[in-house]
């Protein structure tokens, strides 16, 4: 499909593209660069991609199609090394958690004759590092493609089947409907799962060992949540701050009521919230999201 | 070790009581009582206890160790039919997620010759009913017990290697430590995420729609906890509502504090609340109570 593709920023999701595009010959050959020497070591020890480079701009002057995986805050700093060196014609596209951001920094660099198409692939683990990608990571997930409507069919539809290759479901949206989508369900449950690991954590050590201790009655789960990436999730917070500060206003108003609901120890209002909860719940199992197998805690 | 073990209330935890009692041959005769026909139907059906009864107060009266594991707001009638039936010496135990509440109930009833041990199996699952129990819950998952201090040691020990026998580690504590640490490990984290459902639900249908298709972003996780038996729920939150209210408040406090180093975009102090979970998370892998495996998602 591409002759070259070149992966630039080789954690769980980058490292996941390089083994699917390996395990599914989907490229004639792949090359990759991050700036994190260990990583590149691991990378060529495990003959991961056909080869690592050892700058950005080596990286991308051969690219088809050049694919951006760092955090963030670090995009600015890519971006600026390869421009002068990509090749025309070529796609570049992301895997950042926010469109909006992103886009901004792209359309400063005033490429010519790029297609800037961004991607987020909705998948993921609470690990990251190049030795925790899987090549199946995106099978049965979405992937969220967020171009302008100038740029030519052709090539969305060349990066559409680049992902559904890799067994993604695809769907194209404004990046302005993405970051408010990603918002809720992504963002808010990372604020979330990290302010509950906080508000545990302000107790005495005594009791925080209790607190491991049983934490298997719910508190288990969002430790989970809360270990992703911090580099990662300090930049998606700073980058979407307005969405998630909406997010988190309701989330608190909400809040409030159930707090009232408790207090007042009101029966029909809290069966209500279960119940509606419960829906909701349904309709994620039935959209294929999750299972309905029970989960006794992983063993 | 127990001649006649009978239990009133066979859903989740009932249920994998008597599954894992049978498995292990741990009790001479297994009687049940459930107030629900067709939860009955189910258990003579499948041959689960040794005989199915009509009437609580037939279930106990023979009995050398009652449990009872039905929603706390049924317990107070169920000990109503049952107290004047109860076995001289025989002991009670429960299986409730508070224990005050339950422990007000009991000394009410002035119950004579009873050895009453209630006890917290912190185990379970987001499902409920007869059909979703497993002989394996309580393996390797920690069992809380209550005793006041004048309960006679031997009978404390028996009912301590009778969840031991079933695979749980057993812990003796207070009735107010219990309450304390459960609404903190997991009274807290279902507040929180039965509140973030409710606000995602608060947005129109299209939207919802979207938020049901991206889900596995994060939301997911905490619809499955948002999933577990309203009327248990509902009962813990009411009974345990003093201490679960102190909890929001912290957790509130907190999410404020973190609302504003998103508004400030201050990158310093986001890292530093991310590194902190990290550590809490890896305290709870130490202590067995989860994996070190990443989680793709269930299939």
């Amino acid at each position: 499909m591409f002759e070259q593709v070149s992966i630039i920023g080789c954690g769980l999701i980058g490292s996941s593209v390089f083994r699917a595009l390996k395990k599914n010959s989907l490229a004639k050959k792949v090359i990759t660069f991050d700036n994190n020497k260990s990583v590149s070591e691991i990378i060529k020890k495990e003959n991961l991609s056909d080869r690592t480079v050892s700058s950005p701009e080596e990286a991308v002057s051969n690219a088809d199609l050049v694919l951006i995986s760092t955090p963030l805050s670090s995009f600015e700093s890519v971006l600026d090394s390869i421009k002068k060196h990509l090749k025309s014609g070529s796609i570049l596209t992301d895997t950042n958690s926010v469109k909006k951001g992103a886009d901004v920094i792209v359309k400063k660099m005033n490429l010519k004759n790029i297609s800037w198409i961004p991607s987020h692939p909705v998948a993921g683990t609470e690990k990251s590092g190049p030795k925790t990608g899987s090549s199946d990571l995106f099978r049965g997930r979405w992937t969220i493609l967020t171009p302008d409507s100038k740029i030519k069919d052709s090539d969305v539809k060349k990066i559409s089947l680049f992902w559904e290759s890799m067994g993604s479901k695809v769907k194209i949206m404004s990046a302005g409907d993405h970051d408010k989508i990603l918002s809720i369900t992504s963002h808010l449950p990372h604020v979330i799962a990290y302010n509950i690991v906080k508000t545990v954590m302000s107790n005495d050590e005594k009791m925080k060992k209790d607190f491991i201790r049983y934490s298997a009655g719910g508190l288990r789960d969002f430790t989970r949540i809360a270990a992703s990436d911090p580099t990662m999730w300090k930049d998606i917070f700073i980058d979407n701050s307005d969405l998630i500060i909406d997010g988190i206003n309701k989330f608190s108003k909400n809040l409030d009521q159930f707090k009232k609901a408790i207090t007042e120890k009101d029966s029909k209002r809290l069966l209500k919230i279960f119940e509606e909860s419960s829906e909701f719940r349904e309709a994620i199992i039935k959209a294929g999201q999750d299972t309905d197998k029970p989960d006794f805690g992983r063993k």
